[in-house]
């Protein structure tokens, strides 16, 4: 498959070397006389390595798999190198893997989507948020991952995420007393399917049992904070945000549904996300959220986006004509679509202050185009046309609404 | 073997990759109502990498040997990426080896012992804290190492260790004008042996012949500390320290012992480490301090930890029957006990304020479990007593009693 | 080559890792009673890893060739983990190569030569100065390069550098809101070339269109600064230093001559670098600086410096009799001197304060020897001459001339 492996013939050890370069190239487009109250007037254009990554994956005396694999790259600026993924699996119990370390649990139909193989430079902002609760990259875990010919399982307890520098860091991080406690759980499957086409469907939840604690000397000792960059992160600025909120725990629901035919794919999923305040104030209720997002791509070379059960998820189409122009080959050809939208506002007008969460309504439509040369080289050309509502704490609105264009170029194997 | 590795046939050149996970995952269980003063009231549980490595390490044009070994993980958060091992060795002069570049230097059993085979998640107090002197790992330095079938001897000079960040850092490295020059000194081996039995005794010497310059600005300039976690590093508290020390030099001495009988083995160290005290002030004495361990070992499934005179230490023991338990195979089995002893405190009653050190004295009883499924992966469970006596300088206890128990889940090959 | 390789046998898919260590060992001879107002007085003699990498470089259907190779070392200490080369090219449109991605673009001799094969352990001063405006390692860029089997050439669009933290940081890097954007152009050539001999000329240039945006509240916004250590970067501090201007752009021209006969090398650049000032104060003119270097080789073995017209740039000699004494083999042994100047004063004695830049003038005297025991082994012992001449603000001399002696040990694949 072109990825380069050293193993014994008989395949009881094996090792992949893996490597990863993502580039962003993006240019912003925001109004010129933006009042001074609004959030990140001037957004930072320029180059980023989104991923920048190299590892080693296989497997040990038959049974145990393993992940070892590290990142360099960033959200607005590159990461000062920390572990990506780390763990360790059996998988000698059929059909299930039991798994422990750093990784991200599946926690839906994006999520659980290769970073490598996706439609769009970035997860929709309300997927993002919720797997962020209690699971994403780098959270440390342990749990059950289970699988059949048409149906996905998996149940993982979580802690807390891998601790990172990030280069373009302006302070350390906090430091943290006790650590976070949730759950991760999905099903989903493939009910409905033919020759040339399936339908996917399926639910997960998030849960924190208990956040982190920050200590007895911080502002707010068991901060959970909801917010987001508007899916593009060669500026890092989150632009929704609920600030941090006391809470008790947490909880996200989503559904997934998608239906794919012969070339042409359409997904959805929706989230609904709850926080359970500690020691709420005098008429300060629990906040809810919640947020969607559907997208669609038509491989205009005729090939299909892979769906992979192990994952439940859809990756890259395949490359039926690897780029060789002067044998009339040019790689497989996308478009893409997508409408994303995330409400972090809460009772954003009640009369009591203490009620009302700020965080901010973002709409964001994208269009692009993306070109595989071959499977291990892609290029991704996408418009984004932003949409942020936004108040204060006084009520001066703080959104902006603007444009930006974004080139990545990847390989990745 | 099972490591995945790239060579000539004739073996002039190879190339082996390394990957490490060590994943910790602790509770503290600490008194409820403990005074003000005490230091680490609440202990940080959760979990930590230890360590995150990936490198290459073999040989090239046939007698000149490398190791290059990258650090991800950390004591109480992970470090943002840094060099573990970096080093050039040449050995085409049997038996010797000459040896640059970034490594720890033979500083006794525990230190030269594997941190993959290793019996406990971490090293008794004592020799962590006599390594750290003028070893330990990351110390640049060059120097000699040579063994026979039944001795071994080393002599380093030694200088600074390579600096790092740590991703949970609260403040930058204090610069650095003039870095530190040591000695490490070791001899070593097996003189009474037998089939399935042997006898290992080893010395060892660590000299500081000149402390690290921290500049005309600092507030100790040629500061020398000793101090150590407690054999746990989820939470990344000292509780013994002796703080810092303006010094001349120091040195210490170490003596080893151990005894294997099939799959049983017992080790023990003792080491003496004084400190020459910098313009002293009137009445200020040179402080010394020691501690020793003693621990054993029993495999239950028969097997034996193996005795590499390469390193003059015992590594983990082989597993006969890889776990498969379709197979009726289990892996390897073992029991651990340990009892470690540091005492911190010189002159800690003097009439004299300038004479005492108030590092304070730790014991700890260790109990563990390890399985090994195969010689790649590894699980320890380890209960923890620890007990310290401390004071501050206005003679409260500061010292706590607590328990603490540890799943270590490794992959390392 | 001994570099460890995986590959398919038509030579479409290959992957090759690398490691490099660089560790320089140094010590610093100043004068004892230098005034107080000296830059510098106690310069931090010691170890530190300059370079220490891994990566994997290879190639993936065909005609798409990459580079991922991280850094681990650095200057005055070592950096956290961080990209070194991360890029992406097509070379099926021969002779021409497209690449994107993370590299230092062509910009002169020294710039392109390999700095695992490089003649001294750093670059001539005005060079590594000159590189740095638009090029340099880590430069994000995207542009051609095509050379024949007498010719190069190559023109590169530039961004920002990728950020990274240096372990011995005291503070966190500058925000950044808009990116550097500039163009690195080079044309070189063997015009003369006989069966052992051969005549290098070559011009290169590089261009600040717009430098990159600190922001409204930064000191300086658009900040371009030259400056430099003294061609040894145990410790990291620089002796000559503009300070930050103030510039709308900026632009560096420089020639490049160099002759080989048999094992003789002598090379020599110019460099001549103008700032444009933004918004200069009344009587503020333009500043300009200049220097150049002239360095010598001579392979007392008889091995010859080799030319790779691909990077238009000498490499390391090959090595005819590896280390191996039982059988008279020693190596590659070389003779290398260096003169290098850079002046950074401008109108330092204007009348006029604001249009002086007393950035000072730094001459190097350096002579090396160079024993190859392999070709990826390297030991490179270097006496250092400096002297800067530089006056601060108020007039005071603040340069020094001081002695300094260097090992560096390598180890390169």
């Amino acid at each position: 498959n072109g990825k380069p492996t050293i193993a014994t013939p008989d395949g009881t050890f094996s090792a992949t070397l893996h490597g990863v370069m993502q580039l962003d190239t993006a240019k912003y487009d925001q109004d010129d006389r933006l009042p001074a109250a609004v959030t990140a007037r001037d957004l930072s254009g320029g180059a980023n390595f989104r991923r920048a990554r190299i590892g080693v994956d296989g497997k040990v005396f038959g049974n145990f798999d393993y992940n070892i694999l590290f990142e360099f790259g960033g959200s607005g600026a590159e990461d000062a190198g920390r572990v990506q993924e780390l763990w360790l699996q059996y998988s000698g119990l059929k059909p299930l893997r039991f798994r422990i370390g750093a990784f991200a649990p599946p926690l839906g139909l994006e999520d659980a989507a290769s970073v490598n193989g996706s439609l769009f430079p970035e997860r929709p902002a309300v997927a993002d948020i919720a797997r962020g609760l209690a699971g994403a990259d780098t959270r440390i875990g342990g749990g059950v991952i289970g699988n059949g010919d048409h149906w996905f399982a998996s149940a993982i307890a979580t802690g807390p995420l891998v601790q990172s520098l990030n280069s373009g860091a302006t302070a350390f991080n906090a430091p943290i007393f006790d650590e976070q406690q949730g759950y991760a759980l999905r099903v989903a499957g493939m009910p409905l399917h033919g020759f040339d086409w399936l339908v996917h469907v399926g639910a997960n939840a998030s849960i924190v049992a208990q956040p982190t604690d920050l200590g007895a000397s911080a502002g707010t000792r068991y901060a959970l904070q909801l917010r987001e960059r508007p899916e593009l992160r060669v500026d890092g600025t989150r632009l929704v945000d609920t600030g941090q909120i006391d809470a008790k725990g947490a909880q996200a629901y989503g559904l997934e549904l998608a239906a794919q035919k012969q070339n042409l794919l359409i997904q959805g999923e929706y989230f609904d996300i709850s926080l359970d305040r500690r020691n709420p104030a005098v008429g300060a209720s629990d906040p809810s959220f919640n947020g969607w997002y559907v997208e669609g791509s038509w491989v205009l070379t005729g090939e299909r986006r892979k769906y992979n059960i192990g994952a439940a998820a859809f990756d890259a189409p395949g490359v039926d004509k690897p780029f060789d122009p002067s044998n009339g080959q040019w790689g497989a050809w996308e478009l893409a679509a997508r409408y994303s939208t995330i409400d972090l506002n809460y009772a954003e007008d009640s009369l009591i202050a203490a009620d009302r969460v700020r965080g901010g309504q973002q709409d964001i439509w994208t269009l692009g185009v993306n070109w595989f040369p071959n499977p291990a080289v892609k290029f991704m050309l996408d418009y984004y046309d932003v949409s942020v509502d936004r108040k204060n704490t006084t009520g001066a609105a703080i959104g902006q609404d603007y444009r930006a264009l974004n080139l990545r170029s990847q390989i990745a194997f």
